[in-house]
């Protein structure tokens, strides 16, 4: 399934080579795709937004009025009455309106968003969605103290609205999507680096040999990732420290004000949740070189998955003047 | 002159090497230095932070005692006095407290502090500075409206400073140094995109092929880039758009609520002051790849100056398994 937005022309017509779902994240989009690529495949899927805000019973959780993607009610059921006249014969539909929710209330909730309004759907124009993607938004607790979703309970309350809303439809054979890439993802790679310096001025700072190249959620977003420093798991965390990498760059902290065992140089320090936009949401700011992929396996061996970056790679597209004169 | 903190002993050793100079960051650097590098360079400089908070007359700039960087004013007198019991002969200071400021004000009131400093310095340990490192911080005027800085008064006050501070001090042979990076560099940058995408939901979105992957500043710190629309230069901004990329984020907006002209599809969107923390700050999120970069030469020739990034690039430290297969 190809789920794009302010997508270039070629990216359609490679989906389309692949015969992969297509994803349609706007109404204009029908439109494009046809010039793109000169016709549609059978089966197709269109993205919805419902705009305004987006409430659960514990508050608002985000705003779609105010996010690029998807359609609108209007335009989603246009949208479908146009693909069936130019001859598609599968539907599917898609949402993403809210990222990284830690609550088991999100996913059945959304489902009866969407659940509700391809029973309208069906009403109004006939046409019946075969599938509902449901897409991500179900996320992690990165802090010890919050409580991780419950996946099993998750599925048992999207299966109840899936009984109460589209059983008594006849919808009953609708297939479910989803795209869990956090909550599969995140908490399965570590981010493993060790203090090298330790600084003492008007705050405590552990210096180490990792930086924001290689996980820039903390320091771009302020996001919290929990650290712990190997062979301390029980020592008292007596101590508060900003964690600092290396970059020319105030933000490029994996802690602020972090309580933590008192951290010796050597020490090496376990940062959490680093599976997801980690190594793939890494650059390369001033100059550094991301680092290496080691994949850990249940019988407890290890292997290199992806070879640390060198200053060759960095300059691969600057130093290949035979290359550059080509392309010119 | 390298400047660093959070440094690797291998950094340092290369630096060395090279012969540059080095500005140690910490005051803990002194032992590292030596134990990595096993000799002092006859220059070193060190780098300061006031601590506290930095105020011009126009109220407070920036917040040096949250930062990561520098040595105290104590360390940093300690720290001088070492060097010359191990044999270092001349010395700088560097000092680097506000980011991107657009005033004139700034460098002046910079350069008195560390003037102030030096002068205490001589008096109290006989050490003199031979150089002063005023560093970056002279910025660019993002927005239209406002006043950009003019380098030459820029130059008179902190001249005005040094006559003031240094020279009755006997110290009128001290050199100022700069690191005016964004200021050199930011205006003579711009990205070009092409829009492809007209949105029309609860918000109108302009969609171009271009994205954060090729500047990040909008997308991760709200950073306010100039838009020109080519060829409509004059015509009325009586339209209002995002402007947005393909990222699956949110954030991936070139300009928000932006009072632009009627923007038609294949019009050409000129992204000014790109030249600074674009290219070298581009990631590959989402598997993007980088745009190529031209230079626009005097004469109105041009040159292609770094190819665009292939998807083998992408995967150059993924896929060639005899590469992973050495490392191991």
């Amino acid at each position: 399934m190809f789920s794009s937005n302010d997508t270039p022309a070629s990216e359609f017509k490679y989906a389309d080579d692949l015969g992969v779902i297509v994803n349609l994240d706007d109404f204009t989009h029908i439109d494009f795709f046809e010039k793109s690529v000169g016709h549609f495949p059978k089966k197709m899927c269109c993205r919805f937004n419902p705009g305004g805000v987006y409430e659960l019973s514990n508050g608002i959780m985000d705003n779609p009025g105010d996010s690029k993607y998807g359609m609108t009610k209007e335009q989603i059921f246009e949208a479908y009455q146009i693909l069936r006249d130019k001859g598609v014969e599968e539907f599917g539909i898609h949402a993403f309106l809210v990222s990284n929710t830690v609550t088991n209330d999100y996913y059945p909730t959304l489902a009866r968003t969407l659940f509700e309004l391809i029973v309208e759907l069906k009403e109004k124009t006939g046409i019946s969605i075969s599938f509902v993607n449901l897409s991500g938004g179900v996320g992690i607790a990165y802090r010890p103290d919050q409580t991780a979703n419950d996946i099993a309970v998750i599925g048992e309350g999207v299966h109840k609205v899936f009984d109460e809303v589209l059983v008594p439809a006849g919808l009953g054979d609708v297939a479910i999507f989803t795209e869990m890439g956090r909550f599969m993802m995140g908490p399965y790679g570590g981010l493993v680096t060790t203090a090298i310096h330790e600084k003492h001025i008007y705050k405590e700072y552990i210096g180490v040999d990792a930086c924001a190249v290689d996980l820039m959620r903390p320091a771009v977003y302020g996001s919290y990732h929990h650290v712990t420093v190997l062979g301390k798991e029980n020592a008292p965390a007596d101590h508060v420290y900003d964690v600092t990498g290396s970059l020319c760059e105030n933000c490029d902290k994996f802690a602020v004000d972090r309580q933590l065992p008192k951290i010796d140089m050597g020490d090496i320090l376990f940062i959490h949740d680093s599976g997801a936009h980690g190594y793939s949401m890494g650059y390369n700011y001033n100059g550094k070189l991301k680092s290496a992929e080691v994949l850990l396996k249940e019988d407890g061996s290890f292997q290199l998955i992806r070879r640390p970056e060198t200053i060759k790679d960095y300059l691969s597209t600057f130093d290949n003047l035979g290359i550059v004169d080509n392309l010119l």
